[in-house]
């Protein structure tokens, strides 16, 4: 008799042996709205039971790829700063290891120690970005490091031409105003133009972060600031096809599923959806290289 | 003074006088995630009350009709197969009255004994599915008979050719495979080709079975395995529409409202509507024979 | 330190220096389903706090322009027309202060009062209703003022061929009939021809209420009578875009959010954002005037 | 096949054979702060699946006596005297025709009519009430007839002395002062004294009428106003043993359950309960006399 | 960096290192109202967190302690007897291993195939129940072995005099009476007699079943069926105190949680707290063999 | 017309009239398990309407009182320390003033800052804490100033002997050693002996800090770390009686409440009600002094 073992669906490997991995970051400290992101992980995992293994959109099983599950991250709660700087070194040493990082929040903040991990394997990396939300504040009630700046911070050291934003409905006039001189690529609304984007970044590094309230609350209504007008999940799929045109896809995560916030499970079966294609997506992207 | 009296909405005739006869089976033992959608008929029941009679779509009112609402059949518990038989021959008494039966689950399995009852009486009977899932497993957790087996099952009477499967997005690989060799008719992830469909079946008997989580969860998140990426209720409407140009429509069912998944009471709306609208099908079908 | 001020957002003028001004009615007294509207106005406020005050859709901030929150108007309950005086009465005073009134419902009925007031002000007023349900009832359940009558009831004093409808899916047969005898212009399901018809109304005045059921249930579960088949948010945005054309928006609301009908809360996002829209829509129109 | 039958529990006899008959009453009009207890009557039928036959407090089993339900009344909304009258007339009617009325409300000024019904039948009436709200205003709201003034009119006819009350917890202090002048017999807080007051009452008509907020919200939390404080579910089962020493047991109430707001279903489940056994102890009171 | 590992709190020790051994049975076929307790153990699992390792009212800590955690056990879906075989094989490994098994259930169904293995190795067993429910007829809904049943057929390999029963409140009246001709010790209502019970029993091998639905549903409305009228969790935790004094405590499980019932999470800290005294109970029982 | 008053209940006066200012604290970063408490205050305000300003436990009125409620304080998110100052400079200018503070939280620690405030003033301050958890732990996941250690740095500058703590039941040994050192006066589990502390505190400076958690969860379960096994709404009654002795009492809060952990609002309906006690406690207390 085994201990028991929640890890995701099949994604039962070892660290050792996995050339995924999944980790989760169970941090909402600087959420302004509504938290409860930090329970995302385990309700995936506990859920993940009612996910197939196989996607028919990719035509691909997770059962034939190796992928760990190492878990909740352990932080500490409160400490900012000391949470974000586990992050970076656990990314660090997955990308060191030479697996893939695939990240679960939390926040939307928790994506920044992971995309500056890899941007530091990957110097000229490329971000697409899915998200209602701009995050493209300076500063937010007084912190610089904040789920509502985060992306202002990853600029700083991708530099310009370097950001893909989609989906954006809710910011300041400010951060609208700075993205239109030139420093990110800003589509309102919709997926618009994802294609093209995806055809030109073919052969460069890309990380894709999907915060995942960049659908409408009608399909996942289980996060801390719902935006109306946003996507349906088959704009999602489709960009997941997108994706896979990728060439060199170094890195992904998605976030700011609150699944207390929605006790019908529907968000949680969304974010576990996601987390199989997202697999399936990096494990037949390193197929290619 | 009389008895309270929770049939459905206006389907107040007596069996005798009826001719479609709603009837509900509260079972969901082979159910493999959440359970619950043993409680969906007397959920519909008890809300009904805030749905019209009168349908914009057909331009027909439930009140021109004689339809009766003989309630949840009287099921052993844990007891499978003894319960599929009742629904059986439930099924085979009200087609033997000539009546018309309209069914409402419970999980799928409970459409096979409605089918297999319907295709004794029609042996060119023909199947339309509205379903996320391809229902199209040999076993399931060592049974045969399962509401994730019970299409393929309903195939071995009715045969190939005979089945036509609409908006899948969820199996196994042998599922999708299988049916590719040309068992079933399946079109993957949406409605597409409906129309024609129905305009081929126009003058052949024929049943439909609509697994509610077909829709996106959504529309329709008070189901036990909510499966993103689905159909939105317009489509649905649509697929009336087409089933109003059949000629020979000799059963029906919907299955998987758990209500209690939904405290919002939106997914009940939902089945409410659709026994509104597939009771008027049902009837205005009559009519035309 | 000063008293708590849970006004909407930004909107914390005086009465005296505003120039559109918000209130809410707490009144579901006629509600034959599921009550709780009488909630939505202060839900709406404490979430507030949720929606960013900058709309990329209008380009333009609610902190450019002056508003009040007067807050829940007291009403006397169980008492309907004492109730719809006091509503008529504080439409009268916000009109005749050369303000304009922005009511967040309740039930649909308290619009009856607001448009009454407003037709006084403006006997050529026109009514755009977007709205699942008719509503043209002469009488329900022996009243005469009703949710379901309330716009047969505006008619009688608007007359023939100023009320337009969009979005209807339910209702009894007659009130279809007796719409299309031409007293009302009724689009049935969507929002199709209200570009056009923005455009013809470009200089009458015009009053805009919106029964926010005729969005899906999937985008707003939230409410009493949930009816299926409805808009998306995005198809409301758009009809934004169309109020925007207008040069004449003498005043508006929207009713029907129960808030406890939907604890995930994205109903009441759905409400804050439509009030943030609307305001900034009737802000603008007064610029241009 | 017969058409559906959701009478509480087994109470399936007709109205005809029937010693006891239970109607419910969906009113909740003049409820001032959470609505939807017009809701209880249904949910309490379709969950008596529950709850047990047999009463191993009384000893005794409903399938013993004939017990009719009649279900809900048929109220026009919004028009509380009208809705009121028909409560009244079906009361009558039920003792007229010499059974005795076992009601379920809705709010809780549905009593009113009861009670008058009764009083008219049995003029040395009593009245025991367990309640949290002293329901002793003069008026509420500008009206007369309240769920908060009730029992104040209902004092007008049975007059000083009958009127006995156990668990108050909360009113005005003019109501509590008005009580204490010895219209009213009120043991605040809880229910002593409830023994003796039995034995006195012994050989009187007495009926006695229950707000479920009396019990404690962790017991019953889904009710519109609950108040801390209150009496355990064991508490009321001491009670009914009281009860049960009446000779002249001459109609009941419960009254105040809003089943949605308590999904978990355990309120519902304590008023089947307490259903079962009122309609027990009326049964068991009908033999000794 | 290691796989997730989600063992209920401090419960981390290896199966062949542990004195006591955790498992979960995720079944509820048989339960005849409201399924659910299939959730049961991987909910208590998540939820640990909340709960402190130390116990004041044992004043010893579970990391004092070996313990493992193996997880929920694979079962048929559906397969009554076969899951039913693999619960009892689990059992009889863990005994023959020398280990002590702690289960956490499930549907009360799932203690006959324990209580039978440890049956096996200790002919001289006692039981102890509490329970809301008599859990004694000869057969349920057609079947032999079901929730309703299970203590009846305990009853069977145990015999006479060997089994208590308390809390008891619900139940068929032939179940009462044939407890009453000797068969079990019952004690309605309440706990009263343990201590003494629990005296006697000292130094013969004693398993303790608890059904969680023992306690009011004020304190676990997360349960199938609610039976108001129960116990306080006070009560339940002078009852450990009883249990502490047995000095031959050979096994123990508690079932009925049902976590999806209760949003909340208070329930599954019910349960989380009670999986913790078991655990301590069981490993300071081993201390003093 | 004014703008919108959600001042709690009838506490409308300015702060500059009021005796008793409340203020809520809406923070909660270092909450380990479920967050959420930051909503208290607002939930509060809204949910008022549904108590009563006559108490019949005190036998006044907050009508009678001059009460001030300024609302949320505006705090940094995610800056525990800066957070903190704020609170403390509040509860320094509320003492200026010469007013007495009733706060509002919150998580735990915000008692920190008011009680250094109210100690800054009154030197021989004493506390009464009731609560669930010690709350004694020098540090917490890696800080200092944590929900989990708040007391113990209270204690730092209060010294031993002047902190009374009543109900607890859950902590880590080391805390229960530490106060059995004499550090605390511990009473754990209930309530006993708080009648006696309070007749010797009679006539020193007493501040009095309610985690609301020290109820048992079936009568507070909208709290991030439910403990099992708590106190009865009416024990707190009963506390609030003692507090009533006090002829010093100086400042309270009550800390602990996440609204949305309990839907059915019966927790913030137990908010409300201790508000309203304390309220009149602190108002009584100063016409005594």
């Amino acid at each position: 008799m085994n201990k028991v073992d929640l890890s995701f669906q099949s994604c039962k490997s070892s660290y050792e042996e996995a050339d995924v991995v999944i980790f989760s970051v169970p941090m909402d400290s600087t959420t302004s709205f509504r938290p409860g992101t930090r329970f995302a992980g385990n309700a995936i995992r506990v859920d993940s039971i009612g996910v197939e293994w196989y996607s028919p959109y990719r035509e691909r099983d997770l059962n034939e790829f190796k992928t760990a599950d190492v878990g909740d991250l352990d932080l500490p709660i409160g400490a900012v700063e000391d949470a974000l700087d586990i992050v970076y070194k656990t990314t660090k040493q997955i990308l060191n290891d030479g697996k893939t990082p695939m990240m679960v929040g939390g926040e939307h903040l928790v994506s920044y120690p992971v995309i500056k991990a890899v941007f530091e394997k990957y110097p000229n990396l490329h971000i697409i970005q899915l998200d209602a939300h701009t995050d493209l504040r300076e500063s937010f009630y007084g912190r610089d490091l904040s789920h509502a700046t985060f992306l202002r911070h990853v600029h700083k050291f991708v530099g310009d031409g370097k950001i893909y934003q989609f989906g954006i409905r809710s910011g300041e006039k400010p951060e609208f105003d700075w993205s239109a001189q030139g420093h990110t690529h800003m589509r309102k609304f919709d997926f618009e133009g994802l294609d093209e984007i995806c055809e030109q970044l073919k052969d460069v590094p890309v990380y894709v972060t999907i915060d995942l309230d960049v659908l409408d609350p009608a399909v996942f209504p289980g996060t801390g600031t719902p935006e109306p007008g946003g996507m349906q999940y088959k704009d999602l799929l489709w960009a997941f096809d997108q994706f896979q045109k990728l060439n060199n896809f170094v890195g992904a995560d998605f976030v700011e599923l609150a699944p207390m916030l929605d006790p019908s499970g529907a968000s949680t079966a969304v974010a576990a959806k996601t987390l199989r294609e997202m697999v399936l997506l990096l494990q037949m992207n390193r197929e290619k290289r």
